[in-house]
This record gives C-alpha cells, sequence and structure tokens, in this order.
C-alpha cells in the first residue's frame, strides 16, 4: 500500500478493465479507504468526486465490480483493475462508460 | 472537442489501450493542446505533468502512439484511446506501464 502515490487530494485513479473480454469499463478514484475497502472485500470501491463520500460501486444497482486483480504503472499514480462485472459499469445501462467515439 | 471537460488545471486523463491485443498500456494527461495535436497528427501527445511542457509521446524514443480511435466517458471527463504502439509504452522498456501486480 506504501507503493501508491496520492495526489494532492489523496486520490489514485483507477481503471477498471473486465478480466475476460479486456475491454475497458470505467476510471473513477479511489482514496486510501476506498482502496483498503476493495482489497478487504474483492469489489471496488471509490470516492465520489461529486458527493464526496465513500462509493462502494453497485451497492444500489447491484451491478458490483468483483476484482481479480490489481496493478500499478511505472511511477505508481494510477491502477489498473482486473474485474469481473455483475452488470453494466455505466450509469446510463452501457456495459463501459466508455461508449462515446469523438475520432 | 466542446464536449471534453477538463479539470481544473486544465487537464484529462487519457488511457492508452494496444487497438489490437486491447492491453492496457498507460495513462497520461492531455491539456486542449496536446489533445488539439493528437487528432492532428494522430500520434499521442500529452501535457507532462513533471516537466511541464508538450509530450509527443515516442518523439525521442521512436515509440509513438498512433492513435486508431478515441472515446470519451460519460461524464466525459476522460478519454480512452485505442492506439497503434510503435514500440514499448512504458520508459521502462515494458509493453504496458501497468507490470506490476498488488494483488
Amino acid at each position: 500500500m506504501e507503493t501508491i502515490k496520492y495526489n494532492e487530494k489523496g486520490l489514485i485513479p483507477a481503471i477498471l478493465q473486465n478480466a475476460k473480454s479486456n475491454e475497458v469499463l470505467m476510471l473513477a478514484w479511489m482514496n486510501a479507504e476506498a482502496y483498503k475497502k476493495t482489497l478487504e472485500t474483492r469489489e471496488a470501491h471509490f470516492w465520489s468526486r461529486s458527493r464526496q463520500e465513500l462509493w462502494h460501486k453497485g451497492e444500489t444497482s447491484g451491478n458490483r465490480m468483483y476484482v481479480k486483480e490489481i496493478r500499478v504503472d511505472c511511477d505508481a499514480d494510477t491502477l489498473l483493475l482486473f474485474v469481473d462485472p455483475a452488470g453494466p459499469a455505466c450509469h446510463t445501462g452501457s456495459r463501459s462508460c466508455f461508449s462515446l467515439t469523438l475520432e
């Protein structure tokens, strides 16, 4: 846990990738508590920047993200989580939050 | 371009994913200029937060990232770029920056 570098707000971005299909599902932010909860429960927890509270992904919707593996990048300031999603990652009902193609 | 939301520092995180293998390669940050350059050249450009300058990925190493598609997420504050990498994404020589497994 000491290897992770949080930013000046105490947050680190976490990319969620489907462990089976390799589809990138979403990016959200973790603080130390969310990271700890994720490790303990093996379900993705984040820090909601809009609501300013701990966010257990799928707690309401049921679309939990079961964490299979956690990686960190070379400068230790981004996480990559391989997950088994219980349902769509996106609040719009899309499988991935990255549905809109710009180019 | 107006659909993209930059943060309070004028930056947006961009995830790079190998367009063929679907491997997640790295996450870096773009400002408006880097995004514009990326669109114009079809090669990934970022804003280097450590050097505080425009960063044409692979300009020195040759490991350019040829951009095949750009997506944005549902709240328009994260980009996902599908790329064809000319070489390793990581400065360590690894194909991906996410080589270290924590859990």
